[in-house]
């Protein structure tokens, strides 16, 4: 059951800002999602965040609702992990632990009561919502995401063939398995054994696709994020060589933009390519 | 001479976070700026914020630039006062002082020497950018703002015949001498002598206007905005009845609309409809 946190009237439709107890994560967990003004079943984005970000950041500064809003469908957006599990070392850094769920369900001590992300926004969160929101359509939903959510994105859209029309990414950490954070986060959560990792690596998780849906892909990646150029975390080449090797149908479209960063105002200024992108699948 | 903090692409054209050194304030002062990316003369939205706001937030939540880009104006972002003056008192709330510069010239010690936001904003600002870029027209301006940045607005119009070619508001404090948060400010900055009160009032202001740029107003108010239904800060109202008083030419297009607050949820839901407004009288 979700408690109303608050709602907020936006471009003629309604933001409620929700909260509910997870049984994965066994913590209370904080989602937005955006209603437009329309009767009916609604299709459905599902975004998720990157690494700090509340579901506040996304629904502030992408502008997702705005078109949500011209076009007619709901935006989901989740939390990037729990929060208040009071595990020892959760808040000790930025990229790892609070704000950093990495949507892996976590196999190791002391995350694996808690850091279940992956199936909380899967399936979890989505089935919870089905329950209380009947107009939300979760049979016609597409997901996308940012930076830790683009790759959160494209392995959720691989590990679960048919149950999203289609994904898009900005700026994904695209072969978590090979960069830092992936090895930070995959090896406290999911521990040592490197097998483990590539089950929730995109770039590995394509060569072995055999569902049905094989929408092209849509990927924005900003030519001066730091992250891209210079730390090398996010690789989207390596997932793009990864799906041309591979007998995946559809095509990998990526933008490696010129003059762009890793922040909202990169994502703000792409969203309505990766909308468009989106309701051609979701039907609108 | 400002200095650029950091360029940031949007919306394929640039953000620039500026700081220059005010000699009316009397501090260093933040201001963004936003280009689309056009050549030749930039016509220019300035937009002023309301209480507590840096340049940040309505840079971050308007998604003014998204519409800038599409018609091809400049946004202009200033302060909403001096920060770090180091006056006694400034940062003792959060409706006075630091983030809330009132947008007057200051009579009063001890803030006369610093918050003179009324001539920053209206004309060493404006004056000091059209030095360094010399493709912002400011001949070819208008003005918006929120709550105490749309009564600037307004009264920057008002005060100003021929500066700005139209003016619009979100949620305004429409008849500042006569509120909680303009008896407050302007007692502090301007004196207890409410008459000099008055040459600041958008709803007094309209009744002696003499300009021959007579434009509509339009002005969207939220209905469930507290600081308008509970605490009679904002009072729309007052100023449209001021305005079908006097001999003002243009309509003061009113629109109160069911369910809204006072948040950048509600400036982005009605940006469209005021970016709108505005490109008529600025010939886009």
């Amino acid at each position: 059951m979700f408690k109303v946190q608050s709602e907020i009237y936006q471009f003629n439709g309604k933001l409620l800002k929700l909260q509910h107890e997870s049984k994965l994560t066994n913590t209370p967990m904080d989602v937005n999602v955006y209603f437009p003004n329309k009767t009916g079943k609604l299709p459905i984005l599902l975004y998720l965040s990157g690494l700090t970000c509340t579901p506040n950041n996304a629904t502030e500064k992408s502008f997702l609702q705005y078109f949500a809003s011209k076009y007619g469908f709901a935006v989901i957006f989740p939390d990037t992990s729990p929060r208040g599990a009071n595990i020892q070392g959760e808040d000790d850094s930025w990229d790892f632990g609070t704000g950093a769920g990495f949507y892996v369900d976590a196999t190791e001590e002391p995350w694996k009561n808690h850091y279940n992300m992956y199936s909380y926004v899967h399936k979890e969160l989505q089935q919870e919502l089905a329950k209380q929101f009947d107009n939300l359509d979760f049979d016609n939903i597409s997901i996308l995401g940012h930076s830790m959510g683009g790759y959160g994105a494209l392995a959720g859209f691989l590990k679960n063939p048919g149950q999203y029309k289609s994904v898009s990414a900005f700026a994904p950490i695209s072969n978590p398995s090979n960069c830092p954070w992936g090895e930070k986060n995959f090896g406290n959560y999911l521990g040592s054994d490197k097998s483990k990792w590539l089950e929730y690596d995109p770039t590995h998780l394509i060569k072995s696709y055999k569902g049905d849906n094989q929408p092209d892909i849509l990927i924005h990646q900003g030519k001066a994020d730091g992250f891209y150029a210079k730390d090398h975390q996010l690789q989207p080449e390596n997932f793009v060589e990864a799906t041309e090797a591979s007998d995946y149908k559809g095509k990998v479209l990526l933008n490696v933009v010129e003059g762009y960063d890793h922040s909202y105002f990169f994502i703000s200024s792409f969203v309505e390519d990766h909308v468009k992108h989106h309701i051609k699948y979701l039907g609108l």
